[in-house]
């Protein structure tokens, strides 16, 4: 894409003032129109050391009131980026309906470097490229608008800049060790950014090349190409997209339905002895996947009175409380339904050597939110995939990934209900919506069938376990996570 | 895509049966559906030999009445298609608005047979893949519902099924060699096949694959898969898509008012005497573009009475009738109107080894369809990058593309309508649209500007010929027009 590439040719310099007044305008009324919108807008600015990414982020945001944008600085990553999955601090920091970020180096700038310093082997670089594709299409298919820049400088003019910057003491400073090796080794950072930028270049994310030699000019490219971007975005908003084809291999499971669970039962005395037996063995295994900095995520879903709560108990009275965390989860709260509905759960992801239980999931999307119409067919259809890609994420990163569905009969249901309502230290736990969601049993029976068809992926298949005796369910939990574990261990 | 990828579980035989009758049905009403909303649907059947596609095909149709669609089968490529650019022969059947084509085979398995067969390198191999990237997109960007499907099925079933055609004296015929060596080299292809899926796999134009070892089965994943995405389709009409940045070479252009005119004339001896020369040379060269197979593009656009037709006429007099055309470019019929905007220039393209001459061309698009509005601005925008890619298609089958803009200014334009208002014999010439178009020319003028300025590649740049004399411009093309040809030959 850079190599032979003749960018567009910067104006007169009275052409170029009347149009910089024009887009700035146009901008300062377009933040208005998002935010009646919702549009959230991720603008990334990738390119050449002292290409001018900050001085550019600068200038844009001049026509921004500060309420609606951030500006995310992605250059260092921390101790703690490194013990998430590669996505994980982009993610963190992607808009909110209605608003911009402005990103100033993001996921290229860290794969090349990589790739530059020979530390990325070409299997790791395939796979972080496909990782990439994915999520760009997983944010433009949920609505976010993705323009991404990349400023760029000729060899000659970079030396220029360095050669300046050096000259003052006043900016010596601003000089840094990895500008003055990419100038040394221009022609091969051209050859993995044109690279790059060809593998990730998509009709819903592409890339646009500026020619940043002249700040005003580079300017006027980011701005004409953004406030035209945001219109068309505007004018398209709550599209369907095309609902894509699992490529992940799936795990064959059977429907609820064909599932037996009255002979599922534990005695009490080989319960009590299992359970010791089992956590105590589960509390080894801790100590050595916390050595070994192997990430852990357990998924809870199942029906209201399965006994989720006990069952997650006799897992997490096994572990060292400094080495996990239980993320109860409900309704999304407004700053997290305004953005990715997964971005609630890549933010709580565990960090290597730690495991995260989660008490419901992402799976709310192709549960409740489906049945209840909190959105769109056309994004429930999508999400199947969707969680596929990002539990596939979390694989690639090396994460143990453990899905439990916690199984009972209606009737079962029935008589926990009915105890519940009648004992008065249980009440608290039964709620109207509880019974309306009883209702919808059938419906729900048949979105779980096929989430479970959907979602059991090889790398991260999904576990039923017979809860009409809770003591078994929990026997069978405690088992299904050791075998797990074991095999990475 | 292919590899390790289990699909999902064919349904039980009663289950099958219902959602067959369910997308049947749909299919049936959608066909009324996608007349009313003017959607043209292409889908593409490509898979493995002996995995049904033309019987899915031939079950698919039979839910949809005979004058919505069309089955074009594209196994035989033959001599006439050889000397066309590789789109051509698919990009002329491409479905008008309201209809569907189903393609039995198509660009995938050309290009994957030639690098089966070790008849093309890595560098045809990734010009084509781009070129069908680009065309994909330029489809779905211009309203084309894609629908890729890859029929899979294993080695095994490929030699069972190859074993019982051979097995029966009826059938025989219908194994082919292509067949047998492809289950005899079966890994190899399903390499090639995987990396050809991935590189193709676009958020816009998504592949499909299908399991296809029962064919009722096969039909259902089609049906469903179709019908879903006629659905979406029919939702997301005349969405406004990103446009894109051009990434070819640009050569820098003149504005038209910096043009001097009045200077550039000749004499009528030194025409004479140049127009003979150059004419007899010219028809040198075209014999040798003829033996030499080189296909030449002659592109004339300019202002109304700037002299096209006399300066295209010096060029064609010095041509062998047998080897060129001049296709005069007027309104677009419904049948072209109906198809993308390109389809009627690309079914004009001249054979190897001859020559095209267009008076008037693809270039409507961003002159009279932008001013005129027979386009939205969406639409007129993108198609500076659409057309720079069209002629890299043609660029990269070797086409020499010559592009003139006709020029003179606007007191000449108006001496010459004046002239032909008041002379008898050439008043056929004048018309009322002529004097509408002239109350434009500014806004043409600006036009203009962008046009040359955006497409003017390294690969088809345009010359502006000064035409206020007209005899300096024809011997001015004529010398542009030779001197391109001696580039090649």
């Amino acid at each position: 894409m850079l190599k032979n590439r003749i960018l567009a040719e910067k104006p007169q310099e009275e052409e170029l003032k009347a149009r910089l007044k024009t887009a700035r305008e146009k901008l300062a009324v377009q933040q208005m129109q998002i935010k009646e919108h919702k549009l959230p807008v991720l603008v990334l600015l990738e390119g050449w050391g002292t290409s001018g990414k900050g001085s550019t982020i600068g200038q844009v945001i001049r026509n921004i009131d500060p309420r609606f944008f951030k500006v995310a600085s992605m250059e260092i990553i921390r101790e703690e980026d490194k013990r998430k999955p590669f996505l994980w601090r982009y993610f963190k920091e992607i808009p909110e309906a209605g608003k911009f970020v402005f990103m100033d180096s993001g996921w290229m700038d860290e794969v090349t470097r990589d790739r530059l310093m020979g530390v990325m082997d070409d299997d790791t670089y395939e796979k972080r490229v496909a990782g990439i594709r994915r999520y760009e299409r997983q944010l433009t298919d949920n609505g976010y608008l993705v323009v991404k820049f990349f400023l760029h400088i000729s060899e000659k003019e970079q030396k220029r800049r360095i050669d300046e910057l050096k000259d003052d003491i006043d900016t010596r400073w601003r000089v840094n060790q990895a500008d003055k090796w990419q100038n040394k080794h221009y022609r091969k950072c051209l050859e993995i950014f044109d690279k790059y930028l060809d593998a990730t270049d998509s009709p819903s994310a592409p890339w646009y090349v500026v020619d940043a030699k002249s700040r005003k000019w580079a300017e006027l490219q980011v701005l004409e190409t953004l406030t035209e971007g945001i219109d068309i975005a505007m004018q398209n908003q709550a599209l369907a997209v095309p609902v894509l084809q699992n490529v992940f291999p799936l795990v064959k499971m059977p429907k609820l339905s064909e599932i037996p669970l009255s002979e599922k039962t534990i005695g009490d005395a080989e319960y009590k002895e299992e359970l010791k037996r089992l956590q105590s063995h589960l509390g080894e295994l801790h100590n050595r996947l916390y050595r070994k900095k192997v990430p852990v995520i357990i998924a809870y879903e199942g029906w209201d009175a399965a006994g989720k709560g006990g069952n997650i108990r006799r897992i997490t009275e096994a572990l060292d409380p400094r080495g996990f965390e239980v993320h109860p989860i409900a309704s999304p709260e407004p700053h997290e339904k305004a953005r990715h509905y997964l971005w609630r759960f890549f933010t709580r992801l565990p960090r290597t050597g730690h495991i995260a239980v989660f008490d419901r999931t992402w799976y709310g999307r192709v549960m409740v939110e489906r049945l209840e119409g909190f959105c769109s067919e056309n994004d429930w259809k999508r999400a199947y995939n969707e969680i596929n890609e990002f539990e596939k994420e979390l694989s690639d990163w090396g994460a143990v990934i453990i899905k439990f569905w916690v199984h009972i009969d209606k009737e079962t249901q029935l008589e926990r209900f009915t105890l519940r309502q009648n004992t008065p230290q249980k009440q608290w736990k039964i709620t109207d919506e509880d019974w309306r969601n009883r209702e919808k049993w059938d419906a729900y029976e048949s979105a779980v069938d096929e989430m479970i068809q959907k979602t059991s992926t090889a790398y991260a298949p999904w576990h039923i376990l017979e809860s009409v005796d809770k003591k078994y369910a929990r026997i069978r939990a405690l088992k299904i996570v050791i075998e797990e574990l074991e095999k990475v261990l």
